[in-house]
């Protein structure tokens, strides 16, 4: 059984979601990757997203460009926190999916990342799992520190 | 059974929806007006949307605001036209709507219209109905040419 | 006699029109393509949208960019339908011409679609036409079939 | 015959034009003001654009709001310069008017001033008819010292 | 012991962030409120978030407009997942905020909802927290289905 | 003596400004180029400005990017008309310069002109100069005609 | 003699001035208010901007709104720092004159602060002076202390 | 001692930084470079901006782009002045930038120039620090001659 479901909303997103994934990987966290439309596999994407959460599955991640409904439409069949990540496809890049994502509503939020975001959307959904869970956490602290690391090197090489 | 279906996002856009209302009530266009939200009744509105379809509706209007996925997911249960009308209820004065609205992805379209447009929602409605209604589109001719009386009317006030 | 008008503001716009005509070939909706551009050719453009709606035409696609006039003038000569299709040909990648269209004043619609979507125009006349012929809704319901199956068979393939 | 018409877009850009006409009988230049639509008059624009410039008129201001075709219609009908003024009516505070005005394809430009800006419109038009008229750059200039003279004063008032 | 901190930037964002505690309130979810600003108090403010996460805490919104850099910067100082809430209190409608707090960079995510959108944000906090809270979820659950009977009985007034 | 200065803000936007000047070629319309800027160059600006229309100059066209102040700094020195061609030299493509145009305040107007639009702004000032000039007058009804062929015979083709 | 000179485009920016000279007098930094367009009065912006650097004054703080050229003008005549205050006077927002200030091309740069952030102009003036006046310095830390105890004040009170 | 401290967010930005200090440089001013990010190096950055105080350094220079913290973070923690470069690093060509750090709240100005603006930055660092250097100052003076004589050079090319 899978934590985290990453859903691209088209088959163009895949590569993109690997920004993700690898991230997911890299902290040893299970997920499954899917293609599903919120226009035109509608019944398909809410039977897959309430037989996820029946499985028990923690979190959606939701790639989407265009009017970019995908993340909105998970979040109307589940309670589960779903991560939306905007996709610079259309001309307008990605302002168009930023707004039709992050400006939910009142009563269905989407928590909204970056566009293009796919490593700060797993890197949320490892946040949320981290919150009940110490392993993960110390993970998240040595990935932060990693960096540091890496920054502190790069400020030898300058000098 | 009615040929339109107005289908408004929130409550609060009732008030809005009522310019659609009555240019349908002036041509004579049987409507039902409907509360049905794309992310709080998701069920509600497939179902509504499914039923109108099967009881001889044609045409879907749908106004929404903020992150506006109504149209979108209405047009993903039909193959009825479906007219947009993005409702500037958020800060953002309807470009999240608009956006939300207008940029569908490839496959599904809305037929987008002004920004809070009832008016002109209900007139394309009316449009579409008269490619097959002779009376319908000797109303609209109508309907246009009063407007040009009232300019001509204007234009001798000016003077 | 042809059922759509394609019409492209400049001759730079007829690749961009192909996406609409291959859809409507595929659907076996007839259609004839101009290049008329409101500013250029007013004369030229009245002249055949009053003759396209005499000759029993249904509903006009206007492609155009920049200041994109072209669908807003098509429809102030003629009570069928007019689906817009913004064209991102300027430096402002299609805002310019997205506002052009979609914002008409009260009492003329245009009905826009996505920036250079000219697949999701062609689909909306089909289901503008569809409303009067059941041949035509069967393939739209085909055609939504063939993307659902395709979408299927993505996920096989990512698994 | 007047030298500038006029042109508004709706009755209610009416009281913004005056801000216009003013400046222009300041000036002591004979105009004409006309309400005309794009969309819903356009024989009558088009019969007035033409018998203007028949007369023997100059110069064309246009006031419009939302997607603002009416300078560009007016220019596609005259090889006078059209001066636009982008109307703020809608929700997007009048930038689909400065796009749907300044935006203009290729070979039929338009003068597009200031969202609003009725007195630079006929600012403007008084500065092109000055080209060929002493009187009028003489005025133009004391119009220029009287605003120096003025700020020199808020100067003094505010020591 | 909170569950949820709540950090507005200004004392002038308190009254919006009512709108997050009212529903944690109905929810039965703990939390504190605090005024903190990433500019004037980057000291008080870092010693809060680490002293939050230590003392058990497991949820951040922060509520901020204008350049709203307080979700970035809490989000430095810990790991536990934080909700940005972009306030339109400057002239820019809130698209600076938005702007400022969902682009951020990769390696450190903020789960960005609707500018003003208080409600959303508790709610996604809920969403975050019922992943490990069968009772959590049960109240969400409640939550929407109350919602569905609202509409529900919104269209029986309709009609 | 000159009809028309083409002045550029940049060396950079020579290029650019050909498309002007090879249409006021075109007309026979005699002009004079420069390189000036009204920020590194004010004085120089002021002098040729003042100068060019002391000779008898009736026309300037300015070409800037970026905060594109130039049209509005020649304004300020001359009463004749100026026209501006925001130019997307920047990474906001060309939006910066077209407000930084576009939006003079009022008093001294700018005749703003679509972004990148050299070939407007000649057209423009042709439209401008032919007002007292019936050989451009019968030069533009010829260049429109000659365009009207031109998408004439491109239907022709495409048929 | 004055160390910064405060200068409003227009006798409408006067109140929002006062936002900056009410901090200057709080720091005990001498300045002088004038009213000074780049457009109407070029050539007294001019002279007083010489004046006031030959008179030994150190930092310029410009108010202006639309088309906002004051800033930049004021930099092409004088190398002192030069301190942008962009105003939402224009139905934009502000926007318009945000992009006129800070987008000024290579060579003369503005130091643009907040839209209507006249407070934030007057702190920059004073932290500019500071860099060389350890007394201002001084101030300017008493000033932060003196906000870090009005928040934790506030934090008091919300308990 | 350095009088400049030049920070980029990202190693990816420190070529466009070169901008800035090829300009240093060039006026003999004396700088130090580091790589510091506000959200992944927070204590980092505010051990440097402290040090680089205390050590007598005069001015900052942040390059940041995405939700641009870095310029306002630095601010929060030192009085000297802060200028910021918005880096067009992000798929919205630097919008995200430019507001997250000129639209700072009242109390912490950031001196924000234009986007990717290095050179500007650098150019106003060495006003600042002319203020109370003469040498600078006349440096600066000779710098703006040698781009007037360029200009007037490239006007003797143009003939």
């Amino acid at each position: 059984m899978a934590d985290v479901a990453v859903i691209v909303g088209s088959t163009s997103d895949i590569e993109l979601a690997k920004r993700a994934t690898s991230i997911l990987e890299e902290f040893g966290v299970s997920y499954e990757t899917r293609v599903l439309s919120a226009h035109r596999t509608p019944e398909l994407l809410k039977d897959y997203v309430k037989d996820f959460e029946v499985r028990g599955g923690k979190v959606f991640i939701a790639f989407a460009g265009y009017a970019a409904h995908l993340a909105g439409v998970i979040a109307s069949y589940t309670t589960l926190p779903v991560i939306g990540v905007p996709v610079a496809s259309s001309v307008l890049n990605g302002m168009d999916a930023l707004l039709s994502m992050v400006q939910m509503p009142e009563g269905i939020p989407v928590a909204t990342v970056t566009i293009n975001g796919g490593a700060n959307a797993a890197l949320l959904a490892v946040s949320i799992l981290s919150t009940f869970n110490q392993t993960l956490k110390e993970k998240l602290l040595k990935y932060r520190e990693e960096r540091v690391r890496k920054i502190e090197e790069a400020n030898k090489n300058l000098r």
